[in-house]
């Protein structure tokens, strides 16, 4: 019991130190009249958007609260509340901080690159605190309320509702928004990045806010509170061997994690006079050993033995090499992102169709290291060892999660600089700041994904054994069919996300070419465009396109459960997180590479910014965008969801 | 005894009809001087290749061979030579005809389009007959000389090989040589397709045969062995109850299904003067319809009931159910490729864009068609049931073979009417034609890709009844880790198929760029481009290729088998087929689609020809060609490949 109250003193601890992050941005000064001016514009586009999101979501909320109060009891359908909630809460509050944080690094960096560094990643903290400590929270209080970590599955259920809606939703404005942008602006027009004549640049920054801050907060959320659920659910069922220690564990581990990784984001403090991505990979490094420390300790104190510890140690070193083949396949210095580069010296075809093949045979390598932890977690402690190594993973999400909402602010805070017509010097301390954010973010993704796929077999391992499903054949044809309708579901379920977002983004160009047509003096910068009618674009095609592919996601298991029976969701469960793993890599890897083959042309290489080589460089990035900042990290949750949900209704089944 | 006579009967019927085609094919005339030249430079580019190809594949079929011969004993050994010759053979003597068919077909268009499409057809029918000639002659033979079906999974290893080969490196040829012509030809040049003064014309013109001719020929021949063989091991292993019949049938239904189909082809004879689609269709019906009818009759006579033929039912009908699906997603006149061709409109990107998304999406309605006749097969024969539906979408392999191979026979006579300066008359009666062949192709596409899907389910569950794997769990670590790898392997695949397309390609861009700059006159047509050139870069490009992947796919199993054990191979085999089928039926409807919608924009819609619009289509097009002609129809081989070889490995795992 002892080591379970951990977890409230930790996340209390993680909420006030949100709270004094957010304090320290807010003292922050804010700038310039014009500077204050486009960032309300950023702040209203963004929370209308978020508020409007919530609107929609609390209309599926209270539908599926009061089937599952009806179908499995109050409790059920409390915690699925609670857990809608403190996403949206999580989400809501990091996002307010951070498109307070942009305008305030923007002001910081017209005094040098240290104080615009701070005051973004504390913006960036914020976000993650928040994350880790509303998550452990919730879990834990409903534990102690119900005694049983099946009572609060429904909570991983609200939270992975959320995290699905505000990944789709957010993705889908974001990119929808960037692509516009770009296709219509740079490409067409041959005017700069967050130029202040384009019509779409507003909805654009306040894109990077809802998708990549509060859409990928509300993602991690759900990740976090998927594994503790995992670890508990299999300590109960599935480890007998360990007692009530196999239950209170993760609780104390994730606590261990929280306290590390503010100690991480202090010590980024203590350094801040290196290059920014060090000082940023310290406070990570930093991070992980001490909690790889807290691990050894508590599983030696909790289980007299160092099993689970290295359990959680091959999740840990996992996430690493992990992070390195990250940065192998997206890292312009490096033989892939060179190739597409290269390769656009032929036109945007074959610029797309290296980065495609370069992002699908990618996939490899992260499935590969994925196995070999499994088989050693497994080794060393059986199927807790799984969770447990998933849990390792998620245990300095904290930092990852600041660190990731960083990348956000920094490129708004370019952006704030561009229109306000702030000192070159000062655009370029941004962008330096910005590059620094995009490497970051690529990390970040690869870790999202892995940890996901990492977690969400051990959440189908719990369904098989929470539905006694343990001694099911693999040639059972009902799991034959339930594994090709999960594997196919990853490809319906992106190919919705790429139709919303290519059709916005249509949309937008369509807006921002008649703008420039119709608005006289808009290209040579003497009148200005109407931003508003972009950000209202994105904004309805967003709620529109999240609802579909977010209903099928919670469908598929039900129909699928109750008309071909329990078994087939097993196979579903298996044959969606086969498939999605693999695509999400592809998506994520391809994205990035393209991204950063663009900017490696920008750099000066193969002809430079304008070129032929370049123009079809931009054209492989906007492909790209879709795919690593919507469909992508959108498969995250879908297979998250997936498993819960089952999960849930599997007595019933 | 007595039904399988039929089979050696059927099959040298078949063999014999494919010489009275070849030699109807021979009668027809060559046309003028310069068409001769142009046939007679695409024949020896296509036979040049065709035999290297065979070289360099003969190294690895002798040395599989020896390793067999020691492993698995010298009838094993003597199977897998035989396969992989008879392979070769079907494909060479195939293309042979069809590079003959070509000219004679441009010469028979002076004269009408019935003509023509009957010289095309007769030259397609050549293949068609001696793929399914030699199939079930093959697997005859060698049952009649061992007397157990699994003496002649040999025979499917070493057609499979040769077919895995044969598609990738034709698929590469073909794409490399078309998207390097189009792209410095078409896009930059702005001259028309199959102009002579593009340096990549007769490239392109060879590739559609290596690749759409021969490779397309082996890939259906290895389906057809493997849909034979399954039904016949499923016969042995699976279904006692119906005893030495049960692998009688298997051969006597694929004779049906030879008489119906040479009847079917007979009938496009009788009727051409019908529109050519309506008289292909016709023959494709009358087939189906016939072979219906005569496993009506072999089921009720062999087994004394309906219930197998319940099953092969089952899987014409959703044959014919997934055709359907195919004209939806990939025609002209429906929603999907209408709304890629009006998101052409805001450029290639959203274009590219729209392509991937309904291609993603389009996966989803085939596998819930799979599936229900898989339910259905199940329910009437049990897992001998499941292997009849594949055999029963095979059954009429002929014609469809036939109807295939027309395409690139007719869009070869368009090459060379262009080429040659006929009367543009004689060009809109092949343009015609090839229009037919477009739509026939991407049946045809569907058709081989769900026979593929079906066909490899039925080998996987001979696979794990072989190896006694009928107990294993879903939840079993090994059989998890082996669903991961199976499934990223189609990613990886893919990946390299596409890289070496893009890579070829990109040489071929240059090259023509070259010539149009260093030849002067070229592009007024006073000089002569040096066609040879071109030719060299895709021949050894596709050399050099076509090794990993295949070498890949026969490695990955054996390693995977000897490392972690036949449960892991059996969760490899089943993930990597839930992974595939989707991918491939994703890159085959994108690919036609996007294909489809440059098309209808050429015909004058949305600016027709020469707009912005019509050349974001050509990119899309670029891209979708090696989704659909080279990476989607080698995850066909793949599946069927990955199953032959571990049922063949099974006993030493």
């Amino acid at each position: 019991m002892a080591y379970e109250l951990l977890a409230p003193i930790a996340s209390i601890f993680a909420l006030l130190f949100a709270a004094f992050s957010a304090w320290r941005v807010h003292k922050g000064e804010t700038g310039t009249a014009r500077m204050n001016d486009i960032s309300q514009a950023i702040r209203d586009g963004a929370m209308v958007y978020l508020r409007k999101q919530y609107q929609t979501i609390a209309i599926f909320v209270a539908i599926i609260a009061m089937a599952l109060g009806l179908a499995l009891g109050a409790f059920t359908a409390l915690a699925f509340v609670t857990g809608a909630i403190f996403s949206a809460l999580a989400g809501y509050i990091g996002m307010a901080v951070a498109v307070r944080a942009n305008v305030r690094t923007a002001q910081a960096a017209r005094s040098g690159l240290s104080g615009a560094l701070m005051t973004a990643f504390h913006g960036g903290t914020v976000m993650g605190m928040m994350v880790v400590g509303l998550a452990l929270l919730g879990v834990y209080l409903l534990y102690l309320a119900s005694g049983d970590p099946f009572e609060v599955v429904g909570f991983g259920v609200g939270a992975s509702l959320v995290g699905l809606f505000a990944r789709v939703g957010g993705g889908i404005y974001t990119k929808a928004a960037d692509i516009g942008a770009d296709l219509a602006g740079k490409v067409e027009e041959g005017i700069p990045e967050d130029d202040p004549r384009n019509p779409g640049v507003i909805a654009d920054l306040v894109g990077d806010n809802v998708g990549d801050v509060a859409g990928m907060g509300a993602d991690l959320f759900e990740s976090n509170v998927g594994s503790i659920l995992a670890a508990m659910l299999i300590g109960v069922i599935g480890a007998t061997e360990y007692g009530r220690e196999g239950v209170s564990f993760p609780l104390a581990f994730q606590a261990a994690g929280i306290f590390s990784t503010i100690l991480g984001i202090l010590l980024v403090r203590a350094w801040k006079e290196a290059h920014p991505q060090t000082a940023l990979n310290r406070g990570i490094f930093a991070s992980g050993i001490l909690v790889t420390i807290a691990a050894c300790i508590l599983a030696q104190e909790m289980f007299g033995g160092l099993n689970v510890f290295y359990a959680a140690l091959s999740g840990i070193s996992a996430a690493l090499v992990l992070g390195l083949i990250t940065q192998y396949f997206t890292s312009s210095d490096k033989p892939p992102v060179r190739a597409i580069a290269k390769s656009s010296r032929a036109g945007s075809a074959t610029s797309i169709l290296t980065g495609l093949a370069m992002g699908m045979t990618s996939a490899g390598l992260p499935v590969v290291v994925i196995c070999g932890a499994i088989i050693l977690a497994y080794e060393f402690a059986g199927v807790y060892g799984v969770a447990i190594a998933a849990l390792g993973m998620q245990s300095i999400a904290g930092i990852i999660v600041a660190v990731d909402a960083f990348g956000p602010i920094v490129d708004n805070a370019s952006g704030i600089a561009e229109m306000s017509g702030l000192d070159p010097k000062v655009r370029r301390t941004t962008d330096a700041l910005d590059s620094v954010g995009n490497t970051t973010k690529a990390i970040c993704k690869g870790f999202a994904i892995s940890d996901a796929g990492f977690e969400t077999i051990a959440l189908f391992l719990v369904y098989m054994l929470h539905a006694n499903l343990d001694t099911v054949l693999l040639t059972t044809p009902s799991v034959i069919i339930g594994l090709f309708i999960g594997g196919v579901l990853p490809f319906v379920f992106s190919g919705l996300c790429l139709q919303a977002v290519g059709k916005t983004a249509f949309q937008m160009v369509e807006e921002i070419r008649r703008q420039f047509r119709e608005i006289s003096g808009l290209k040579e910068g003497r009148t200005k465009p109407d931003y508003t009618r972009c950000v209202d674009i994105s904004t309805s095609a967003a709620l529109r396109n999240l609802v579909a592919p977010g209903l099928m996601t919670i469908a598929i298991p039900l129909v699928v459960g109750f008309t071909l029976g329990p078994e087939a969701v097993g196979g579903l469960l298996i044959g969606s997180i086969v498939t999605a793993f693999p695509m999400a890599i592809f998506m994520a890897y391809a994205g990035t590479a393209w991204d950063n083959a663009k900017k490696y042309i920008e750099e000066g290489h193969l002809g430079g910014k304008g070129s032929l080589t370049h123009h079809a460089a931009v054209i492989g990035d906007t492909i790209g965008d879709s795919f690593k900042d919507t469909a992508g990290p959108s498969l995250d949750v879908l297979m998250t969801i997936l498993t819960t949900v089952s999960i849930l209704f599997a007595p019933l089944f």
